[in-house]
């Protein structure tokens, strides 16, 4: 329903919630850790439910943790969802993750006493364990609990970095791990997810938010390049079968094209093992990770049509036994586009300057999208920064990506 | 004095000699474990000596161990000397400096059998941890001693892998540290060693020896490209400073150029080491070696001026910090022309197909040039290999290499 007047949004309570909530695991200054089912943990989600039930919310936690914070709607049916994660890396920051769930309660608490009941339910979401940073195979935890991700048996499978499995520690905050897949929800009708950009973009654009038309699509390979270990002094350049020649050709090729394509492509070399790796002998192997994304499906089978053509060509050319495995690969996720047109004419009419863009990092929605239309608001982020203690996003960026959640939420559920 | 017959170098005694020195430590099947001033040492020390007495020569230990055996000139004066190193790695081979030792007892045994007391004394050299693999500090210890640059503290400086100084391994075996001084030696006419080749490059050319005319200049930097370390998804390329992308590029650059220049310039990056190594950050940092060789003392100029100007024009235009550590730089150490002649007559007169060709490794030689004309032969390597069990060459090589020695000994000394 066409309303006269635009949702309030009070910046005063987006940073006095920002900082109450980056107080609890606050580490490093302005840094924020708080892993899944931790002390810090229990704490916050104790203290976001407080939030809720405050606003007047109806508040329940679902079997994996996961709060969701409910304004009902008079026509009942799905409900249209907002929120982000409460944990946090080790340390990260105030903003990634909090800022979604935080924007979320605060856009659905001023809907609800600015507008009354919507027509729709609207709920506010806290999720838990995005980062897998207590437990590194249970990155997006809770939503994948949501989607009907978990299976029966994988909470007693998943470990933690002190050798903990993630059911003892959902024991431990008084959870059932064995109730883990009641979590499923299938009465979500959208999601939209506020997240700190985490990248440079809108900063070199000097513009406050973006509307995210896509989650990039990921793939890590890790390579094996195996030559003949020998004498650095003795082996002429023309009888060697040297790894490290045929690394740094693949290396410097795939950085170039990547520059070459353009944004959004991506490709990262970030991990390089040399066997021995001693200064005075040519390497019998060098294993190293490529890290590629695009958010274009067709685009990125392209980026990996080549990489993989140039690995096959320098391994054969130069001698060098090639071994590839592919250790991760996730399709691009795309935005709703309906949820993008609602998104883009909220931003239209209040004037909230944006882009449009991709996300190249991933997100809970990009699992959210298994039940439901989704799509993602970026916050600018300074310096592009995240997952350290100098994360930082104003609070008046933060507050012009809540009011559009909000005039986006309005659209959808009143 | 020229002579009317060949000199005839037993190849059964060469065998003999390797594989008994070659059971003193023997590891790992065809490998050997003797570290200096070791009980291996010891025996191997010792067996040395007795061969040495029991072909008529004058044996002595010199302060740091280094075994002389002598056959007196009937002019006295300067002698001409021909060894090497009976230490080994760990494990390394039965033929890595061993070779060089028994060559030069082999072929002044034979000179002293066939024609009798030579005009010059004549010595086989026996020297000690020449690959610091016992004490890392240590390398060349044993002619560093011969050309007096071993300092008065230098032993109780001079700590081993296992902690122990190089002054306690001496007392242990008798010798006292204070008087390694006493082992520098004025009065070396030539200096001939014999060592297997640790390359392929006799072996590509089918041939059994070398005379070798240089040993190569050599210099170790260890570079680090500082860039900024970010998000392998939210950082687009063109906002990256990405210190793996200038290092690919420096690595294949550095490396095709030494390709292009041709033998006998080397260029190795052997060693790589990345902050934080992770296969979704974009790098902080690429630490990496550069081991570059060139035996012509103006081409190795050029070389390093190629490196440092590719070094300094790709951190500044991509923008990543550059630091740059000499560890290590020698000259290369140019045989000495009379030697060569010699060697290319003996060579020529006896028939024996041979390359001259620079060492790119290097050798006790090195040092025995600051005191003495130096020069060696090579034999034959297969694979190439060396500083492991694997390491082979064929006694008919060995023969072959000791044959050469033994007549440009005989033209030194008769």
């Amino acid at each position: 329903m066409p309303k006269d007047r635009p949702v309030l949004i009070d910046p005063e309570l987006v940073e006095k919630w920002i900082f109450e909530l980056g107080a609890i695991g606050a580490h490093s200054g302005t840094g924020v850790w708080r892993t899944v089912y931790s002390p810090e943990w229990v704490e916050a989600a104790a203290t976001f439910e407080k939030w809720a039930r405050e606003a007047g919310l109806d508040v329940r936690r679902d079997a994996v943790g996961n709060i969701w914070a409910r304004l009902d709607g008079r026509d009942g049916g799905s409900a249209v969802v907002s929120g982000s994660h409460i944990d946090t890396q080790r340390p990260g920051g105030r903003y990634d993750g909090a800022a979604g769930a935080i924007a979320a309660l605060v856009a659905i608490k001023a809907l609800k006493e600015q507008f009354g009941k919507p027509r729709r339910p609207l709920e506010a979401l806290a999720l838990c364990e995005e980062e897998g940073s207590r437990f590194p195979g249970a990155g997006f935890w809770g939503s994948r609990a949501i989607v009907g991700r978990i299976a029966p048996g994988d909470p007693d499978r998943v470990t933690g970095y002190d050798g903990e499995t993630i059911a003892e520690a959902m024991r431990e905050v008084g959870l059932d791990p064995g109730r883990a897949p009641e979590a499923r929800r299938d009465d979500i009708a959208a999601f939209i997810e506020l997240h700190i950009e985490q990248g440079p973009v809108l900063e070199a654009a000097g513009l406050p938010v973006a509307i995210v038309d896509a989650i990039t699509g990921i793939r890590h390979v890790e390579v094996t390049l195996a030559g003949e270990q020998n004498h650095a002094g003795a082996f002429p350049m023309d009888l060697r079968r040297d790894p490290m020649a045929g690394f740094a050709e693949i290396a410097s090729t795939l950085i170039d094209h990547a520059h070459r394509l353009g944004r959004p492509a991506v490709t990262t070399i970030g991990r390089v093992d040399v066997d021995p790796n001693g200064p005075a002998v040519i390497p019998r192997s060098v294993t190293f990770t490529i890290d590629a994304r695009h958010p274009d499906p067709e685009a990125r089978k392209a980026l990996y049509a080549v990489h993989d053509a140039v690995l096959r060509e320098v391994s054969e050319r130069r001698r060098l036994p090639l071994d590839m495995r592919v250790h991760m690969s996730h399709d691009p996720c795309l935005s709703d586009p309906h949820l993008l047109d609602v998104m883009r004419s909220a931003a239209a009419e209040r004037s909230i300057p944006h882009l449009v863009m991709p996300s190249g990092a991933g997100h809970d929605s990009q699992q959210m999208a298994a039940v439901a239309p989704v799509a993602m608001i970026f916050v600018r982020s300074k310096d592009g920064r995240s997952h350290t203690p100098e994360e930082f996003s104003s609070i008046a960026d933060l507050a012009k990506g809540t009011e559009l959640l909000a005039e986006s939420l309005y659209k959808l559920a009143y």
